[in-house]
């Protein structure tokens, strides 16, 4: 199976908006807030010690990262002064990049001496970001400069690491290049690329060079090799990362043994490690998996780019099998977790994305019991760690990715956007209003003979096809042969809202409630309320009303619940009095977009 | 209104196997651990810079109240080897103690260019325990050296504190030594002694020497003049004993604006800052009251001595008005959040007393987070600070103490205890099953002519006395006209377990509620329930039924609950699949007789 590329896709509707707003406002905000910092300024490589702004390890990634959604846009929209920024770039890795085809700021500028010597540092990762930027820009402009560079770059690599395997380490301490070299392949053909990620991959876990100390292999996945993988452990980003390089090689060379390492990873987050929003990574001690069922919401770590990375593993293996719960994760991890990471104006971020928000419990356990989680309450514009901004740009920018792949017999629909795409001699037009409406219209042209494949959401009860219940569904996928060259289709899914319960075993969520409507998930903010968020409850006769909310430009949900009275007695024979009272909730994406506020995704419910 | 001393009372029942426990277990228990740990020992002040087992500031503090609960037990149960123990003490007191009256081993031994010098390190603290033990022992034995000793220390005290202001400090930075110099005015007539009470009362919050740093005056109670206090901060166990002492100097000196603080103060922590269990002090920071609504169950502080503390106080303020809710606190810390505090053989203590221990949880937010809370789930025998083990004996040796008290036309019954009390010229004789049993029979004999005022519990739901309705009801006290030399009557209490809820806005305690039988507080322990707690529900309609525990000697409860099923899905339709089941509950302060577990007094409600 192989994916239809973003760049066959013309978005509208909700994406379309998304695309504007990057174009309009995110692209230039990260750029502003970069150039303020020296990451740009850091590629004139004039950088001395005891100069400000000392390049970091990971700027690299940052602007390349910048790079890679600023190429995706510009293969969707043309932007002469975007591309421009881009060249100027290029031109700065040219003329800076060592002889020999190297390029690292940081280890040329800072600590020449210390190439390729510290496997923790991110020189690989970098050099994987640049890569994909390079590949990106490659393909949305033509232009071949930079994506030679990165070539030669990674001529490079596969000298020092596998010719004459002469580094410090044999794999990185944060994944990424393994990803990159699948994508290389992908666009040149060059299978010597697919053979450098391979051995990446398979040296993970194996290097004695690399596991040597013993301690904390867990934290970068060099624990065990990856083919006996089956817990997501360790730092969130690297673990998704990894994993999606496995998905790719086990689908391009056919290896069983990582593909069930990948299922069992995958099977092992969705069901036992991930927030409700798609968020993974449940502490911040190391930004990291903990352990089955610890998801705790008030001090939830769950990265923006461990989400964008787990949908990015969720496409992947989509491509694998056709079973719509890959689809489903990759849908819940975007409009949710990943989403929550950018503001709804697409100028400020979050890097932690919390599912609840308790801002005087969270005074009461700084003041009195010396408990300090650097819960981060507001967006910011910039991070000293700021990967999150641009990753969320590219994935929007690249969304398009999501939407389709095909084999010789069937195209897969695996997602609902306002779209036209057009490939291979086939046209294939959405009309909807998703994730807000459920009535999506599908015409498809040139497909006669051929079959559609319609996911299913796994959250949709009882979805119909024209008005029918559709009759061939295998692993969530509707399978409908096309009889005609011009055909179109109406899928309707159920948004009623829906309560939704944890496993009683999720700690943080016993008692509680969330609400969600289609792919999204909702949220209480205080600044909704007419009493403190945790004097609410959720009644289980929600009788929901969609609100649209002028100022949030999506629809809001009013619900029935509860407000508990104070009363002047500490303990008191139970039940407590309480009243009755509509909540307004509004999707979990759309929070902290009104100042600060208490926020509350799991409701105490009754 | 004036007190009728345990020495009056002989105690069967409940508290009678308590004193029993206390002769045959705690007291010979401590007095091992305080042996092996140099605690006797170091009243020899044979020790020298370089030897092992130094004397600690509060050593001193620990044997006085050792000795106290052993002279009270004394007075009710003659043991010569027992007396023989504290007489020994007393002569190596008379023999080491300096010429000019003072004693403290820490400063005589250790820094004795340091007396007096500084505020927080416990020497007046010390001076007042060594002061109350010597007053116990005069009153159990009729020997008077121990407390000639600390007559000659107190006029000490008076001369440097009060007539050459000659210390470093004015008051000291841990109270005790104002409610002992009370205690030593009541047992000695002398007025000056309460003169010294008041003045130092009076210059707490107020001498410059004590506040001139202006950081931190809160923790010890100095942050403003006593009679402003409105809030109950700082140090929870410094807090309640100097708001002991307020209380006995505004019923003896008739000072109201102190009693005014009392009763605000009293209000504050009973409907604020007090858990349930009577316990007190949330935060293990400080040992400290933190603000209104703060009752973290896992958490808790609630160190066994400020439930003590608060018992004593709420005992005070029972002398100054026949309000049955002074009384009812002070029942609520004694069977609850101080009994909690040593195990039911008598032999091990906790200092903290949680009101719920995940042990799972406690590892992960330990492993994962970072957060180090210091939970002890074992009782043990002896701790570096061992304040509470020798104070929980001393209050059971005194327990007759809360028992009556009476002025010239009314003998009020605070509390219901198997038991008989002779005193001037009148005998009260109580047969019941008290915590246990809800009825019963008070026989008075020498009354006629008078009222007695009988404590009607304010969990008591409809009592009657000799099956009727009380027809003479104030502020929770039952007035009944004796007209006869020899009554008896009856007060049935109805026992049914009740079902408990915060004030909304107590965090930890959303949604959950606790189940209460009479005095008791009930939780639920792992190792009576076949699934995990935090799966576990309590049902609204309880079904309760009573059922012996031979192995914890006292009456558990089985209730009607829920248990939610873990399926295979992380998230789905709420509600989740229960099954009801039966939940066996215990006496709080049973909890932790077998072995390491889970425990909740809070336990969530459907």
């Amino acid at each position: 199976m192989q994916n239809v590329s973003f760049d066959h896709v013309t978005l509208g509707g909700f994406w379309g908006q998304w695309l504007e707003k990057l174009q309009a406002v995110t692209l230039p905000t990260v750029y502003d807030r970069f150039s303020e910092t020296g990451r740009f300024e850091a590629f004139e490589f004039h950088w001395k010690a005891g100069d400000p702004k000392q390049p970091h390890i990971f700027w690299d990634s940052d602007v390349a990262k910048w790079i890679e959604a600023a190429a995706d846009l510009l293969a969707q929209r043309p932007d002469p002064a975007l591309e421009a920024v881009i060249d100027r770039v290029v031109d700065l890795i040219e003329l800076h990049r060592d002889p020999c085809g190297y390029f690292n700021i940081y280890f040329t500028v800072c600590e020449p001496d210390q190439r390729f010597q510290r496997r923790t540092d991110h020189e690989l990762y970098c050099a994987g970001h640049l890569t994909e930027a390079a590949i990106a820009y490659a393909a949305a402009t033509g232009k071949t400069k930079f994506l030679r560079l990165m070539q030669d770059y990674i001529a490079y690599i596969d000298k020092v690491f596998f010719q004459e395997d002469s580094a410090a380490f044999s794999t990185p301490g944060h994944e990424e290049i393994e990803l990159a070299l699948v994508k290389l392949y992908n666009f040149t053909g060059d299978a010597h690329y697919l053979e450098m990620s391979r051995r990446f991959v398979d040296l993970r876990g194996v290097s004695p060079k690399d596991i040597a100390g013993g301690h904390n292999n867990d934290y970068d996945q060099s624990d065990r090799p990856v083919r006996e993988i089956s817990e997501a452990i360790g730092h969130s980003v690297r673990a998704v990362y990894l994993y999606c390089a496995m998905a790719d090689l086990a689908r391009l060379t056919a290896d069983d043994a990582l593909r069930a390492a990948c299922e069992r990873v995958f099977d092992n987050i969705t069901q036992r490690r991930m927030f409700i929003t798609g968020g993974i990574g449940s502490s911040s001690r190391g930004e990291r998996f903990t352990e089955d069922f610890d998801l705790p919401n008030d001090v939830a770590y769950a990265e923006t780019c461990a989400a964008i990375g787990l949908a990015f593993f969720a496409r992947r293996m989509s491509l694998l099998e056709a079973d719509s719960r890959y689809a489903d994760v990759a849908e819940t991890a975007i409009y949710n977790g990943a989403l929550s990471g950018i503001s709804l104006r697409g100028n400020a971020f979050f890097y932690v994305n919390p599912l609840e928000i308790d801002l005087n419990q969270h005074r009461i356990e700084k003041d009195w019991y010396g408990r300090e989680d650097g819960l981060l309450t507001q967006r910011l514009e910039v991070f000293g760690c700021s990967c999150c901004p641009p990753n969320i740009a590219r994935m929007i920018a690249s969304i398009g990715d999501f939407l389709y792949s095909y084999d010789e017999r069937t195209v897969f629909v695996h997602h609902y956007f306002e779209s036209k795409t057009a490939f291979d001699g086939v046209t294939l037009t959405q009309k909807t209003g998703y994730p807000f409406d459920g009535e999506n219209c599908l015409r498809a042209q040139g497909l006669r003979g051929k079959t559609l494949a319609l996911r299913l959401p796994g959250w949709a009860q009882a979805p119909r096809i024209n008005g029918q219940a559709p009759a061939d569904v295998r692993k969530g996928y509707a399978y409908l042969p096309v009889e005609a060259d011009d055909v179109t289709l109406t899928l309707s899914l159920d948004l009623t809202p829906r309560l939704m319960a944890a496993d009683p075993r999720v700690h943080a969520d016993q008692g509680k409630a969330a609400v969600c409507r289609g792919p999204l998930v909702y949220c209480m903010e205080q600044v909704d309320q007419t009493a403190p968020l945790g004097q609410l409850l959720l009644s289980a006769d929600l009788q929901p009303a969609l609100a649209q909310d002028a100022a949030l430009g999506c629809p809001a949900l009013e619900v029935n619940g509860f407000r508990e009275l104070p009363e002047d007695t500490l303990y008191r024979r139970y039940p407590l009095d309480r009243a009755p009272c509509r909540l307004r909730l509004i999707p979990y994406f759309a929070f902290a977009n009104r100042g600060e506020s208490d926020m509350k995704v799991w409701i105490r419910i009754s």
